[in-house]
């Protein structure tokens, strides 16, 4: 198993599970800043050019960050990444699937890179603004949701998805965290696997 | 079991999985040409004001597309609409979450609605036409991948997601498919859970 991934990504939070499962995997850095992402080697192994993918052992590689959690759950049920109930399964993609599609992919993307919203300059300043408002607005309609100590109860996927747009919120965007979700990061970083991840990422 | 839909939205890929599973459902149409979705009634039922949201026998209301389809699967097994194996899962969500969160939210939604991508209403050609480029991507991205008859082989809840985007294509934004996927299209065409659907949200 490998993990193609790149630092402070959304791929952090694959990285997260991968540790919490603790079985020996590889990870390969596909480095951003010199447009790897779009080298002919990885659009090979990902047309898509993004992280995270994962080669699973048969060597074929998967990619969506909902769909690597949800196989790296099923494929190690011993880890307990995913309840057995399939409401309760449907509740963990729910909470995954407007993380990665809206929170980050419509809100902190905006905020990050404003140029794939609008290809005029002059309006990057509002693009970034309303994707902070569209990325705080997605932990408002989260936190009111949110069970202890993790997102669902038990730790789960979700907690993995959630942990990285709070990392991103916290530490990119500075914005204010709701009580509920800021209590969730806390606890999110006192995990070992957590620290381990945090750790390598930024050696890497 | 009760569908809140909107004729010719993604809710329409959710309609389809509820008549291949032929139960009895209920279904409410909320009204977008008056804003239905943003009625404090619907807002109490589901904060993001989105269709498709399913409102589950036990009285709860689960929303994202993957989510509710993968719901619908788990709990009907016996319309086989997800394959056993782990691996197996996973390409189905891959390609569900690939359509849902980019070929829709960031290829359609930029041509269907630019105002919400650039503020500045003299951009909105240069966003829409990105909208048609990224739309055009995705089903490049996911021809290739393409088995027979259907997208993995056997009907999944994925091919539920491949129908809407083609619909659109087709009916709302002039793509040419690329080969496979129009195939693809016509086969769904003639399911009969297809044509009730279409019979159905026309009349709605």
């Amino acid at each position: 198993m490998k993990l193609f991934y790149m630092p402070n990504t959304c791929s952090m939070g694959i990285h997260l599970l991968l540790e919490e499962i603790g079985k020996p995997y590889e990870k390969e850095k596909i480095d951003f800043a010199s447009q790897q992402q779009y080298s002919e080697t990885y659009k090979a192994l990902n047309p898509k050019s993004k992280v995270p993918a994962l080669q699973v052992d048969n060597g074929q590689v998967l990619t969506e960050w909902p769909a690597i959690a949800f196989y790296l759950a099923r494929s190690n049920p011993e880890a307990k990444l995913l309840p057995d109930d399939a409401l309760a399964q449907a509740r963990v993609m729910e909470l995954v699937d407007y993380i990665t599609a809206t929170v980050h992919m419509q809100g902190f993307t905006r905020f990050a890179r404003p140029g794939n919203f609008s290809p005029d300059e002059s309006t990057h300043e509002a693009v970034k603004a309303r994707g902070l408002e569209l990325f705080g607005n997605g932990f408002k309609i989260i936190a009111p949701q949110l069970k202890q100590p993790y997102a669902l109860g038990d730790f789960t996927i979700a907690d993995a998805a959630l942990f990285y747009v709070e990392h991103w919120a916290v530490r990119r965007a500075g914005l204010t965290l709701p009580d509920a979700c800021q209590r969730h990061y806390n606890t999110m970083l006192e995990r070992p696997a957590v620290k381990r991840m945090l750790e390598r990422e930024a050696a890497a």
